[in-house]
């Protein structure tokens, strides 16, 4: 598939870019036909069990439909999923834009479908809404992975807000489960907490950097080191080399210096080099080695319920806050009130108090 | 004032530890009798504004009242004090019992009364209606600072939530700086999310640590070093001095670690032995090179107004949440839906509509 073909099927990016060949003019009106016609519940289960990615991109589409009447069949396809979930292993990787997760994210797809495995990468990106998708977008950096029959990409998740996005990826998640991938790889460029989001939905969070000039930590953002499980130093190769060990020894001093998580798993560092296709291997069994320890200390399932209880009561604070805020009536008195908390008028408790009662008489 | 005193002025203890000598018991009936006259608002804001230590113990209590109408004058006590605060300097000063945080406390605050200063000190303690307060209880520690003309001691805010005793400790700032306190201490013990309700309620976060056997960092709380503007390496003396050393090369190296602070501040360790009487000085002279900076670099009034403005969106949030979770049938459905959760029976977000439905067809 050539640059200019990748551009003609946009359409089918949006469906999520399968491995068959659908590429005429024909196909794709045909699709938006297809598309009108809005199968049933049990036919995009069916079709999802099957493993079919054009039905699984179809079905990532309707999740991420904000109508009503999507809405109500969207949950009760998912409702219909849990029971075939097959396990896997969830994967979250960040690192800022130009330390190369593409390429990594290709290389050790690549070498995950090698094993026999069937891979699916997500992306949480919230800024894509304004910025037309700034991740996963360049698709003809995942030439090989697209083309691969065990591999599935599926851009950015649609939504305004983060809460919206993280929930579709969430639900992507579950449906790339019931259609039997191993491994999901879910990408984020960290606008704003998308870390935390991904942190919360993965098993094992991956953080890519690349070897700076000295002070390596500077200019991370606070709190990412503290739930990296491991710290992957990328494009470790040529001129690069010795600034990447240099790195690799600072890093690791610095882990050093963080409290112990949770999982009882001292993170790690290790160097990479996608380009020469080095390093991703060593990736791989460094989360393998992370599933056998979290499951000898019986914390894979235990980190897992966590994230749920976690996503129930953030979805449920996130609407009570978002009920409140997108008030137009609050919205243009909270302003007045912040004013007057500037001006030390009132104090913030009694700006608060008042803004809770109008909205209680208006609910 | 010896121990069986303390024990016996307990009312008073509650009214805020003053520098008046009424301990008889004819005082003490007097108080009661006086606190059921319930003074107007006029009279306890002139009696805050004259530096009277007995209105403002009463003000401080009216403040921490649940009552309908104690709520309502509280919250026009406050209304009226806002025009007429001082500047002052809030530190919130937190570590581990056994720290050493009281003696700390009273050396730091008896050196500010020796520069001409009036010292208000606080305490956050969100356990303390549990535990009967485990902080500024044992007020024999501070013995000197009790009996300090200069000084106001104020035993833990009553609450019964972290948001309460917080809204409780912000207005007692709010009062004490009504009341011409140039220096307000305010100290946690750090259960639950409290030294990060202290630290967004002060303008310099001090953490005091012991030296102990090597490894540091292990053992502290997550996030607290990155809210620290000073660490107090405290009981550095006789054979503590040499682990203390070493623990300060320690934890300058793990700053080093951290990402840069908002305020362009870097962080100091400092030795100190409030036993000594060494150190304390080092202390405050950190601190006001802090607001040097702060200053300088207009972060000191700007990070005031974050501060208020957090303070407002965390009591709508608080807010919002507590009537949700509070309401019974809620609670009592959110505890089947985690069960369902549990046997992926139901999606997360699934249960959060279910609760959230339940919750507008109840309110």
């Amino acid at each position: 598939m050539d640059k200019k073909q990748v551009n003609k099927t946009a359409i089918e990016e949006k469906e999520g870019i399968s491995n068959q060949k659908s590429t005429s003019k024909h196909a794709i009106s045909k699709l938006k036909k297809k598309r009108q016609e809005q199968p049933s519940t049990t036919a995009l289960l069916e079709g999802v069990l099957q493993g079919n990615t054009t039905v699984l991109s179809r079905a990532i589409t309707l999740i991420e439909s904000y109508k009503a009447a999507h809405k109500t069949k969207a949950n009760a396809l998912i409702q219909s999923c849990l029971k075939h979930q097959k396990p896997s292993i969830r994967i979250g990787i960040t690192g800022v834009p130009g330390v190369g997760k593409s390429t990594f994210i290709e290389t050790l797809g690549t070498y995950l479908t090698t094993l026999g495995k069937k891979v699916a990468v997500l992306a949480v990106d919230p800024s894509s809404s304004l910025s037309k998708g700034s991740i996963l977008g360049d698709k003809t950096r995942m030439d090989t992975l697209v083309r691969n029959p065990n591999a599935f990409i599926r851009p950015s998740a649609a939504g305004d807000t983060l809460g919206g996005v993280s929930r579709h990826t969430r639900e992507a998640i579950t449906l790339c489960e019931t259609a039997g991938y191993d491994v999901i790889l879910i990408e984020t460029v960290g606008v704003g907490q998308s870390e935390t989001a991904v942190h919360s939905m993965v098993d094992f969070f991956l953080l890519l950097k690349l070897a700076g000039a000295g002070d390596e930590l500077q200019g991370i953002k606070r709190g990412i080191i503290e739930m990296a499980d491991a710290i992957v130093i990328n494009k470790a190769d040529g001129d690069n080399l010795t600034a990447a060990k240099l790195a690799k020894v600072d890093f690791n001093r610095a882990l050093h210096f963080y409290p112990a998580k949770a999982s009882g798993w001292t993170p790690k560092v290790i160097l990479c080099s996608a380009l020469e296709n080095k390093g991703v291997n060593m990736a791989w069994n460094l989360i393998t080695d992370y599933i056998r320890h979290a499951n000898k200390e019986d914390y894979f399932t235990k980190k897992r319920q966590e994230q749920n209880t976690y996503w129930l009561l953030q979805s449920i604070e996130e609407q009570l806050k978002n009920q409140f805020f997108q008030d137009e009536v609050i919205s243009k008195e909270l302003k007045m009130q912040l004013e007057l908390i500037a001006e030390n008028k009132r104090s913030p408790f009694a700006a608060a108090e008042y803004l809770l009662s109008l909205h209680k008489k208006r609910s």
